[in-house]
């Protein structure tokens, strides 16, 4: 299973990624051959313990062969992580820590933002079976937990940095955004408000007594369309066009 | 990277997995493995190169043996999916053949939406290298091909398996839809035109000669927020109780 439609945008400005003590030369090439597949090319070792450069990594690399020649080597995972702005840590069962703990889906998404703002962000992923120590972990902003089957959770290495790099990748081809952001929850909450007002006016001179309320459906809808402040403008324009209606 | 948070009903009613000519014992273990990590467990082996049961499988299982132990070992591929009424085929470049291409996460959702309906879909992944013949394809609804980096896009078996796996399960958790599904096309294209009408009447009551057109960026909103029969309602209802104002 292969791709020939990504564009080369997506593929550029890829984080580094750091295993940390990992054990299997095989592993390791495994995960560069992931990593490659996913446009990744930056790898950061630190103290891998079968040595390094490793053969058997090179075999299980499958050509991805440049991404292991370009690894670096570092002694500590605080070297590795230096000129960091941000780390996500992959981890087993989310334990006891302060970061917020994302699923890879997301963490795609902040990475694409941290990258198009000029942050530098990194992926982190830990040994095969004991994973990260908590002292590592310290070093990790975001944690990153993939929802799997919670009765055989455990993925290969490799298989791990795939899903992390793939959807680096989704989210390089995420379909548009409209052309502005969302805009900040207040603005939609003051246009809501507003509607209520508005359609409070029209009860009262309907010669209702009760108070009405913009339907909960209403608010959901908008809610999960997140109007842009142009569209917001747009909707306020709507609404004191229908009102200026002459009957 | 694993997880807790997976619910149970998401693992329910995964598709079986089908291998065709697997060739390494290792990359059926390691697929059966990835199987298991996303809840599949139904394994179907079609006329596997090194024999079966395979040592060298249960090594790289690292545990998914009772994915191992259930599997079905099969002489073609035709008698391997005579039960199915839908087959999905991972494959490399996508080649030329009649069957409709997608990419993994909306194969997750086709399969969702298949097993829903009381369907049997199955999931066939080719033997490393060469892939599946012609003729194999030719049994293929539908191909998926992963978006990955042109110039390496090649994944192992079983990256191509956990894939697959990956988007079946997270598409098992998409957030809820509305209470109802979006509504037919052409009531969100009749309120549209309904709001056009009344905007364009208000603003010849202004006095204004120019027609007046809903604005097209309120018509991406409204269309990106896929509005329920319910919502429409509701809207059509905001609609007149504004214009029932006095001034």
């Amino acid at each position: 299973m292969a791709g020939t439609d990504r564009s080369q945008s997506s593929l550029a400005g890829g984080p580094p990624l750091i295993l940390c003590r990992p054990q299997l030369g095989e592993n390791v090439g495994a995960a560069a051959r992931a990593m490659l597949n996913c446009g990744l090319t930056e790898l950061r070792l630190v103290a891998p313990r079968d040595g390094w450069p490793n053969e058997r990594a090179r075999a299980a690399a499958a050509g991805a062969d440049a991404v292991l020649e370009g690894a670096r080597l570092f002694a500590t995972l605080g070297d590795a992580v230096a000129d960091l702005t941000h780390l996500f840590a992959a981890t087993a069962r989310p334990r006891d820590h302060a970061a917020p703990v994302i699923i890879p889906r997301a963490a795609g998404l902040e990475l694409r933002a941290l990258v198009a703002r000029g942050a530098r962000p990194g992926l982190l992923v830990g040994p095969e079976r004991e994973g990260l120590t908590n002292e590592e972990l310290g070093l990790a902003d975001t944690v990153v937990t993939a929802r799997l089957n919670p009765a055989f959770s455990s993925l290969n290495l490799a298989q791990a940095v795939l899903l992390l790099g793939y959807e680096w990748l989704e989210a390089g081809e995420q379909p548009p955004a409209p052309a502005d952001e969302a805009a900040p929850k207040a603005e939609l909450v003051a246009f809501l408000a507003r509607l209520e007002a508005e359609l409070d006016a029209c009860a009262r001179d309907a010669g209702a007594v009760q108070h009405s309320e913009v339907d909960p459906t209403l608010r959901g809808l908008f809610q999960r369309a997140r109007p842009t402040s142009r569209e917001l403008r747009t909707l306020h324009g709507v609404v004191s066009n229908l009102l200026r209606r002459r009957s």
